[in-house]
């Protein structure tokens, strides 16, 4: 940055929404200009960029959005941005607008747009956001935390009816790839069992886990589902009725719920942290990098190394959630 | 009550639960005690009553449940209570037990119940307790409060993640046969749109709803669907999206969460009121009658009347929904 | 309204704010335009009226507030206003503007500025809002619901603490002249004594009652306290622990946060309800009266009334509280 | 263990409750039985260990108090167990009834106690619980995640009635030695200022950083005041009032609600892992230790290096809490 023209950022969020999206938003803007950078805001994702959905943001334009879910620059997914000439498109027009530097929030598809980007030559930090955390090189991605105290909520309002009426109940979270969310879950939510997308299991596998609860005087069971399991939500609860485990069944969705309300205190943090040290990367000069949560710190890998390691289950908290279900 | 014998109360819970039950229960045995009667608990509604699930209550048994959702007596529907056998079983047990009268908490089947007793000369007293507020004779029936803070909640976190995608959000809420719960649903959430089983629209009236809120600016639209709707809630996104009303859709069924949770002050201070009269008309003498909220006053109504008047539509709050939603 | 020029409708909030007060102000905006009416908004209570701090409302700017706690045209006592020169400038801001008719939404105090007005000839109604429940003529004022789940929220937290404790808690509520929140507080709550302005109570009274609970052998005892009781809520616990009731006692003063947060569905219902019939009301040539909730209804009471009538205790729930907690 | 005895492992929580610990004590019960353990459950803390208030836990017993707040073991602060014969007492009790070991949860003073047990022969394992987030060894307490969403959520509360009056609004947290929770608190609650026990700030910085944010066109703004901070709370808002600040301060002090409260989802994670981790050291044969998270890792660390570091303040986040408020 010289003494004539200050830095310029440009901040879009892109992918599925994820609460915390907007601290991260009012980080970037508020680290740039404490920084003397200038930040505009691209509305629409990588449609927005290819757009020139910008405006600058000032200080003013981020108060109030710390609580507020979602994302006020708003997201879409981008089929032009997969092609060569959407980035082209892309890249003209943030010249045109003077952007030194992007930073991009968003799950997986969004940091291989970024990286992308990148390739050609635009310096851009990649923040991870994705209710999912399938996201590897970050502990907790913005958005897990809000979400799994979502699904937690829910659980917990579930248990009081499924308890006055000697149920089980089969919940179904997010997760088509990664069954983060539905192994945690199952760990605050005290569930029986647990399906994820990473461990098949077999119907008399989970029959066998509700019938032992039944037995062992529980007046409820809970079990938890991730949306890409080996067995549908649907299909588990008719063979489970058929299968007579003790329990009548039930199923709950819960669906888009799951992205929205207020976020946490974690993820507030976790999206001040990041987006501050996104916008700082950037001043510092650095590019095609992911900021990620390593343990207590936060870190700069390489986005290249982001994209190639698939992230795997853990599991150790697989099993725990078995056995403190006992 | 005679100075020897103290008069015994039994309570019960019947049909779905409702938040608020436990709140109930607790006044009804604390108001026993505080006028020197005896106060027993049948588990699992009327089938606890004819397999003499029984427990004299004390007043610490009720401790740390009003806040609590669900009902610590549990419930049940039961077929055989509905035969002729299956009552004089019950009536049998009561009288075994020495009660004098019996608290029947539940929704319409649990007060058919409980008039069918009545007619057989056991003392009954029926409390209102449905999340669906299809009971004629009370303006609020347990529950109902609690269930729309709960879809409201859930709405909420729905336009956070529809706005920041530019969607509609079709959310069906609970109501086979009422449309209360939805129609109240769109006033409180800020509904384009209600559907209820009390009146029928057409795909069409439904799309223009959508259209027009795209047209007006809008960054969202939430249509809420009531179970019992004319038209079939993912039947209408799919419909809706092939034709293309400028937001794309997504559907969320609230299902169960709807009847969880811990009860809203309003309906705790409703169980409180209902329950502590439920109590003294039994004491009164009072049978074959429900108690009911009445304007600001709990009044007692023959179950007779409640069970022969259909309860119907608001359409002043439907009306109202569609005009403030602009 | 004659065809040329369109129907022009003020609305201001004032005093203090209550949670409901943007769904009131949504209300009253979108039935005026869908009545054809103008609407401007008055920025900052009367003193706006003063300054001329209007705006002209539209419906997006009323989009997304109906969920928002407080008022987004902010609120502010105005001494000025209670002179007559202050009146007299404000009428003539409003002829300026060509404003027919005004909206005020505030409590006891704002009610009598809309009452001043009104006797000037102002074509003004009143929307009772005001967390204390201290206005006659209402049922409920717009802000109570939420205060009320407000302070019970809190002390379903607190009693998780007493309880591990063994602890006496003295409550603290809003409430100087009122004992409404307190006392609805104590029967929600579960609270073994309620002290309350309109019902003077001796230290040994409260000190029996939290004695009693202990022998009875609660793990903890609650006592709400409303800021114009007759004993200070600090005094009080100093004196319960010198004279040893079994338990050791700590305070929470509520404070602020009773006026703040989500409205409730009860308080968006309400506010929706009365904000549209003020709207019509005005449109209809009505004025110097409030709209109140009498039952299920909403009606029309002349200022006058509302303002000469104090609204007194309910001892029957303070009855109720009591007996309840045994 | 050996074949016949199965190995007894005692439970006992100390000090200031913490949410999550009643996750934690599910967590050690049911790790013990899925490892042939027998499990003991001590009341009162210290105090209940040295009077014999002891409990065999079966797996029943830990049902349905994952969600709650507070600790079914209750808790108390023990004097006689600070002197060498309460503890000796409570070694002779714990030979009597079998104990070959003990977790002890709770804070600074409840590990002390663990350590000096554990110098005198007895098998003993800490859990660090501690809504300050003043253990050194730990990322992370039990009940911190909880606590700091409680302030969270009544800042935000806060923040609508003090935009809607143009307020600065000072709010006290718990914090006497440590100023984490305020500082957290002003990073995810957006405050203008912090003040906290390891940072002395003048009255002059304070009313500059007010003054500042009015003056930047602000609304309102928040001030969090930790207990132990060098000025005290209501000192503060009577001298920021002389001095006119721009706006007008009010006071609230959050007191006890900060203990309550459901645990969050990573409280229940964290009580579960340092819980079940905590179980299986004792039964390696481990004494004289804690469990803490180390980035994403439960290690244990000697109770002599814990109890002898000092935690000291993060000034990284005390300045970013600054900067992101412009």
């Amino acid at each position: 940055m010289d003494g004539q023209k200050p830095f310029t950022i440009g901040i879009l969020t892109s992918g599925g929404d994820a609460p915390g999206m907007n601290a991260c938003i009012r980080a970037v803007v508020r680290t740039g200009l404490a920084n003397n950078a200038r930040v505009i805001g691209v509305a629409n994702g990588f449609e927005g960029l290819i757009n020139g959905d910008f405006r600058v943001m000032g200080p003013r334009d981020v108060g109030g959005i710390l609580q507020r879910g979602g994302t006020i620059l708003q997201t879409r997914r981008s089929m032009l941005f997969k092609e060569a000439r959407g980035q082209r498109e892309a890249i003209r027009r943030m010249n045109e607008a003077g952007m030194d530097g992007l930073v991009v929030v968003g799950g997986d598809g969004s940091l291989h747009g970024a990286h992308a980007l990148a390739q050609q030559g635009i310096k851009v930090v990649g923040v991870p956001a994705s209710i999912d955390n399938d996201i590897w090189g970050t502990n907790m991605a913005i958005g897990v935390d809000t979400a799994l105290n979502t699904i937690m909520e829910a659980v917990d309002k579930l248990r009081d009816t499924a308890s006055s009426h000697s149920r089980a109940f089969l919940i179904e979270t997010m997760g088509r790839g990664s069954g983060y969310l539905a192994v945690m879950a199952g760990i605050v939510c005290g569930a029986e069992i647990v399906l994820v997308p990473e461990v098949p299991v077999s119907v008399e596998e989970v029959a066998d886990a509700v019938e032992d609860a039944y037995r062992r005087g529980k007046t409820h069971a809970i079990i938890i589902v991730a949306e890409g399991a080996n067995i549908h939500t649907t299909d588990l609860a008719r063979i489970l009725d058929e299968m007579d485990v003790g329990f009548t069944t039930r199923v709950t969705i819960l669906g888009h719920i799951q992205r929205g309300g207020r976020p946490t205190a974690f993820d507030r943090l976790l999206a001040a942290r990041l987006g501050t040290r996104a916008t700082t990367a950037l001043l510092e000069g650095q590019t095609d990098v992911m900021v990620g949560l390593q343990g207590r710190e936060i870190e700069l890998l390489p986005l290249e190394t982001v994209l190639t390691h698939p992230r795997t289950a853990n599991m150790e908290y697989y099993d725990m959630a078995r056995m403190l279900a006992r």
